[in-house]
């Protein structure tokens, strides 16, 4: 498992069981299956330190949506996923924080097409402490937000994670809700899943590799991380396909990613579905139509 | 002059000097015309409480160079243009600060052509903080610098002010460099000069009309600010054609702005020169063909 | 009128009424205002070379469709605009043809924003010519259309025209739909209304000025234009407020336009509601979502 | 060898001496290699049908211009790719035209990053035949050039080939250039490499598999076409990983690409080095300076 990368807690699961002994069980972790909007969820808990080891993540909640079929567009389906994204999204904000001000960050590197999730969702996320703040009897039912897309390193010089630091300690949100690319370590599941977790977004994590991480601990409150594996690298493939044998081209792989052909189409409409989500979410009493007509 | 709209220092004395009396004199205002690289520049330099009171700008020096001719491709001249504006910077900088971190923020709406002067001076800044501090033995002769595009209170939810003061509270720079899109009075300096001052952001002023202030007072450090009329607002226009008279469609002028039409492209070439010349004034022995080579 | 540039029938026919002296009246000209889904419309039909003259507008029929409010976000309003396009334009096809294979041109220069419009156009219409022909059992209620981005002659080499000439020679569709940005001589009427008309393009007309016109006498097929007004020229406007003085600025007015600040929106928008319109008209029983499925 | 996908002959060679007896010679085949401006480059001509039959492409001349390094940044070596470029086209050149208009095709879809490679040639070629022709005299040194980006059918309902032969038909160059989006079989010439030709573009071939060929035959002129490969489909890295042995993950590789993590600003490079190499290989006195100002 060693050099096979995944950012899906999912997959970690999956390698692990993949590496054991069939009379080994999993300790320190939960995992059920469920429904959700027609859609299928997949659920893990990591619980302990044992599950930590194992699963190589924090401990935390982690939910991976299956939305395969969103690009067929299938009547409805767009709706739908709008839908099971704000609900298991409330889910993981419940026991922390439903009130106060949240701020959405947006990870990642718009120049780089499977990195632009991030930024993208930035874009499709509707900002309201201005109107919260300065006009509070039209916007009472909205939630104050806040959205950054911090860019990255090589663009800013400063750290995305010091950058979400640094405006937190400014406008003290009540939570932060991290948005990245990720990579994952099987085809089936690039561009078709979304994982959300309460555990933030993890030092190395996420296609374009951060160094520091945003979680409460370095931030302070509660963080929830929404991602989709929007590549796998072509080494982790590779080592898949040859079961741990070397081959030269193993070494040429660095720096080189499968992606779907239509990538760019691809992150668009799932940046789409989360930044709607996150919106139906966040505030009472908005509906699917005005977040199309401010946002897109 | 009241509903003549500029953010050039220059266009304002200019007014000033329309509406005074053949007898009367601008107390507390000097101004200088000069060459630099073979352009012109005119420097003027308010003094005190009455130089800020006729101009309606703060104290400080305001520096205008007078680009003419930049878009022509007359031979050299954009290797000119940038040499002019890192002399003039380093000029501005010199009684501040030659040393330690500068934060550079490009203000404005990157979706709003005549605005997306500071975003793209952004894109052309050579960011160096991570590089100096990661790998001190390379990069010995560049001075750190990080840099922002700050976006706009309608995407983020926060004013741009904000967000500069949360990052320099965090990573206290020794000065900051600020970019805007500018309005100004007269067709004549749309897309042909760049003012630079060492009074920052006033709160009114750009394409985008800040909210609050990006100065020493707000942000703790000197602030430079460098910018670009890109735009002269159609009401200004039409009260200078009509002398004061009034006319129905002064009323409809709200919104409107007169552009060149290549502004894409003009909007473009300013942010090189701005930005490669930024570079050129903080890194000692950065030349211009790293500077494309690493930002083109 | 001589120097007052706009590409709107409507409004030359405004311009011939106040440069006329009272007791006459505009021959070879019938004009008519009617609602269509809620909007005001404006009909102009040039009868004759009396009205020809009169409007320096070629013998036809213009409609200015009167969309002001899209951009309020109203309930239903941008079903509503793309329901009157619908309607208007089957109106100017009948007569014509209305079977065969449609060539849908968007003119005009992507780089410009004011300029965009026919580039988006071109992105948000159902191309449907491969389809039908492959899949003719499923594709049945389709008409075929193709369509081009035609750019402009700095980036091509090529007049728009003369391509359009050599696509309509090779593929000999059975009528084209030209889409341009058109100049105004009215604020009122910046980004806020759609001229059809069934001359086509005349030489001289459009924000990039073509120089060959897109008509049936060139083409040897009816082409239906569709503009909407992005611009009105600097000089246009001072014209219109000196009343026919003279005035130093009218010299530098060259090359510069009054734009609405958020043109980039603007134009988008018109672009969705003209493309959707197209395809409503065309096609039987595609519906609205479908459109927005396939090209959102 | 039947799976393995490549646009590059090169590779094809390399396949049929992978699969051949030891003892076996590869027939009507000729190769060499040379250097040029500092550059391997690699010459495969295919002369008869015995070579057409093992390397499944037609008669003709295949030059592979390994351009690895021009990420670097090394001093010098943009110019010297440039040249390089030139110098080969020029020698395709020759034996066919060295007079009258040339006409550039770039293949492919912008908004699909790895086959934006066409487009983005189209965007950095320099168009003359206007210039030519209406100002004789200023223009001589230049040869008349005109130049689309044909984009794809999905978006025009025309294929690119039949495109080209509407706008040949009508303007009657004397030679295409076409420019498109390759997929080659092996990660060490990803995006490192640019293939030159003379047989044009071949069916099937391409990051968006043409449909119809762009060739002699077609369009009744000569054709060079150029190609990046920009893709490995993940199936041929698989096949090669897997030598030949079936597995589960190959079902799902269908419509999946590997590409380098920078394929953004690396199509944007070839792109450069492409569009400025034709254009110094068909205009006299025309210098770098120059292309880079009017197309930067």
């Amino acid at each position: 498992m060693n050099n096979i990368r995944t950012d899906l807690a999912l997959e970690a699961k999956e390698l692990w069981e993949e590496g054991a002994k069939e009379t080994t069980t999993l300790q320190g972790v939960k995992a059920k299956e469920y429904q959700c909007e027609g859609f299928v969820c997949e659920e893990v808990r990591i619980l302990d330190e044992r599950g930590e080891h194992a699963l190589k993540k924090p401990v935390g909640t982690y939910i991976t949506v299956n939305l395969e079929g969103l690009l067929t567009g299938e009547e409805g389906i767009f709706q739908r996923a709008i839908q099971v994204m704000a609900k298991e999204l409330s889910q993981l904000l419940q026991p922390k924080q439903t009130q106060g001000l949240v701020l959405v960050a947006g990870l990642g590197n718009r120049a780089i097409t499977p990195d632009a999730l991030g930024p993208k969702v930035h874009d499709y996320t509707l900002v309201t402490r201005h109107l919260v703040e300065h006009m509070p009897e039209q916007f009472g039912g909205f939630r104050p937000v806040i959205s950054l897309a911090t860019e990255v390193l090589g663009t800013t010089g400063i750290e995305s994670g010091e950058l979400v630091q640094a405006v937190c300690e400014k406008v003290k949100p009540s939570c932060v809700i991290a948005v990245d690319a990720l990579a994952a370590r099987s085809l089936e599941r690039l561009c078709k899943t979304v994982q959300l977790c309460d555990t933030g977004i993890t030092p190395g994590s996420g296609v374009g590799n951060h160094r520091i991480g945003l979680n409460e601990r370095s931030l302070g409150v509660p963080v929830i991380s929404i991602g989709v594996p929007t590549v796998v690298e072509a080494r982790t493939l590779a080592i898949d396909l040859l079961h741990g044998q070397t081959h030269p081209l193993l070494e040429q792989g660095e720096g080189l990613f499968v992606t779907p052909k239509e990538i760019d189409r691809q992150v668009n409409e799932f940046a789409k579905v989360i930044g709607y989500g996150i919106g139906m979410a966040l505030h009472q009493g908005v509906c699917l139509s005005d977040l199309e007509y401010l946002l897109g």
